[in-house]
């Protein structure tokens, strides 16, 4: 019961065919789909995944479903893949759902919204919470299904040219930031700017931004912001676990024979334990290589983070007003989202923090800020 | 490039076509396989998730490839299904690795030791870090391969009839606990016993023992637990993450049409998700449930954390000697923990610890410990 509950979550509401009842035999037929995402081909991890569910689909069919994924801009401009999937231009699209808050506030939460679930609490609600069956209306006013597919873990905090110690540091900052984020940060006196990945170092450079943030270091290495901003902040509160999406085009969802949305799923399933544990597994190394190039770490202090939260938990109030899908969504979220962090305080949380300072399994090295 | 490794690795080191170089088209042959698991069937995460994976795969294959999961004891005891994978018996199974540590202590390496990686880190040892491969010599002397198939995520210290206050209260204690940490804690006096999920009550009702450790509190509910020990102790320090495993026979997997082992690798790969999910938006429910009914819950004090970290270094040091693997596997395995440990201090541990705390977004009820 609750595994079909769980595959039908994951295809977003769309019934799947069970092996107690065998499949009729069905043709494979050979169908070859277009995937956009809003990432740089140089970003192995978020366009890497999109292709990882590429290829393993491939792989699942025998060659016989065939997706390629295509960089931002390369037939779809990175901020526009939703648009895209839904015109029917594209059958099929990788992104973050936060991208298109413009158009509803609810995309928000299918990726993350500041000081939310971290990246397990997002998977808990969204394949058991209810979250994929709550969004489910909102991607299909879109003409969409959504299969989560990939995570960043816990972002950083962006790039600085100068120290940001209060709020009052904040004020005037025109700083590009992701998703719906800016709604929040421009309650704090921040100017937020919405740049897709490739342009954002020019901007930096150029100055026509004083600060932005990406992901966290093994993509902002790459993306090079340490040669034109010292100060790298944490946490990055308004992505506590972002997750990526998979958006199909509901019509070419529902053409697909049984099997193949099956691999879909799957595929998607797979790469978000694939994206995060690659994240987690390349950040250390890079954190380390631009700590020794000379970026400054820092901590935000309890006066920014207490005040963005304030920020926070004041706008989320005001969306439902604006948007339908937000008020409908946003309570059982929230209730969900307090019940994560009750229970991750016990267990995981002590656990977590008794290794992570505890001197004596470590090295004499572990003693020393990363 | 990494894609491909990873893929070799979810493998275990066995290559697996790629789309680029079409597969020739091949038989769709009927396979039917058995699979026996270490799981009671109430335990709709553990066994649920080892259904799951048959399920899926069943779906992927259009029904040809079919697999059925057993519970402990219906066709193979629960401690002895990799024996059963190695004869030959059955073809495949769902375990946990460190059920074996009294074959190979590095066994216990592919499920959690004692003060290792929490999930996310396990994970990423797995996929990224060289975790596979290291670990694919150790079941090939099995005659297996192994997938990452689900996870715990950090367990309960377990089940207590008295208070653990210090490590004298720990002396003489009669405790069923799981894999090789009763290695560990017989170093601070504990008598520990392996016992399977289904007799675990029944020892602890007559006496048999004094305390025992199952998961967490979704299944250490629905094992009754409660009913017989008063106090709940968290965290369980030697579980911070615990990985589960698909456990093939290799002459079977060889013998598999490359795309049924794609379909193997996928549902495998998607279950880790799932299961780790399951249980983090069950166990806050079952947590309340459990304290209401009176269960009295306590952490471990840091007395008894240290003595058991400075008991499980010192153990791990010694196994070199008794096993090749873990002498092989240790050194590299230790520090890819390190450093996850030094980064996850930085963006993740920062905005949990901020967020699980603060009272800004918290209803008034967040103040309580769950």
């Amino acid at each position: 019961m609750e595994r079909r509950s769980f595959l039908k979550k994951a295809a977003a509401g769309v019934a799947v065919g069970t092996v107690a009842a065998p499949a009729i035999a069905q043709s494979q037929p050979s169908i070859t789909w277009r995937m956009p995402t809003s990432w740089a081909k140089s970003l192995d991890t978020l366009f890497g995944g999109a292709d990882y569910v590429c290829k393993r689909v491939g792989e699942l069919t025998d060659g016989k479903f065939q997706i390629r994924a295509f960089a931002a801009g390369e037939i779809v401009p990175g901020l526009q893949v939703l648009d895209a999937v839904q015109a029917g231009t594209v059958e099929i699209g990788h992104t973050a759902s936060y991208y298109y808050f413009g158009k509803d506030p609810a995309f928000g939460l299918g990726t993350s919204v500041s000081f939310g679930p971290n990246a397990r609490q997002n998977h808990a609600w969204w394949h058991f919470g209810g979250g994929a069956e709550a969004m489910a209306p909102l991607y299909k006013d879109y003409g969409c299904i959504a299969l989560l597919a990939g995570d960043t873990g816990c972002q950083m905090g962006g790039w600085y040219r100068k120290e940001i110690k209060t709020t009052a540091d904040l004020k005037g900052l025109k700083m590009r930031i992701g998703g719906m984020a800016g709604l929040i940060v421009a309650k704090l006196g921040v100017v937020p700017q919405n740049i897709a990945a490739p342009d954002i170092y020019p901007a930096l450079e150029k100055g026509t931004v004083d600060a932005a943030e990406w992901v966290g270091p093994y993509d902002d290495e790459k993306l090079g912001f340490a040669k034109v901003a010292k100060y790298y902040y944490y946490p990055g509160f308004w992505e506590g676990g972002s997750m990526l999406h998979t958006l199909v085009n509901e019509k070419k969802w529902n053409e697909l024979p049984k099997a193949y949305q099956a691999a879909l799923q799957a595929a998607c399933g797979e790469v978000t334990t694939w994206m995060l544990a690659k994240y987690d597994a390349q950040n250390p190394g890079a954190l380390r290589r631009l700590v020794a190039s000379g970026t400054q770490l820092r901590p935000f202090s309890r006066q920014v983070l207490e005040a963005a939260e304030k920020a926070a938990y004041e706008v989320y109030d005001e969306l439902g007003a604006k948007s339908a899908h937000w008020k409908r969504i946003y309570p059982d979220w929230k209730k969900f989202r307090d019940e994560q962090f009750l229970w991750f305080r016990v267990a995981e949380h002590t656990y977590d923090t008794y290794c992570f300072n505890s001197k004596v399994g470590q090295p004499a090295a572990a003693g020393k800020k990363a």
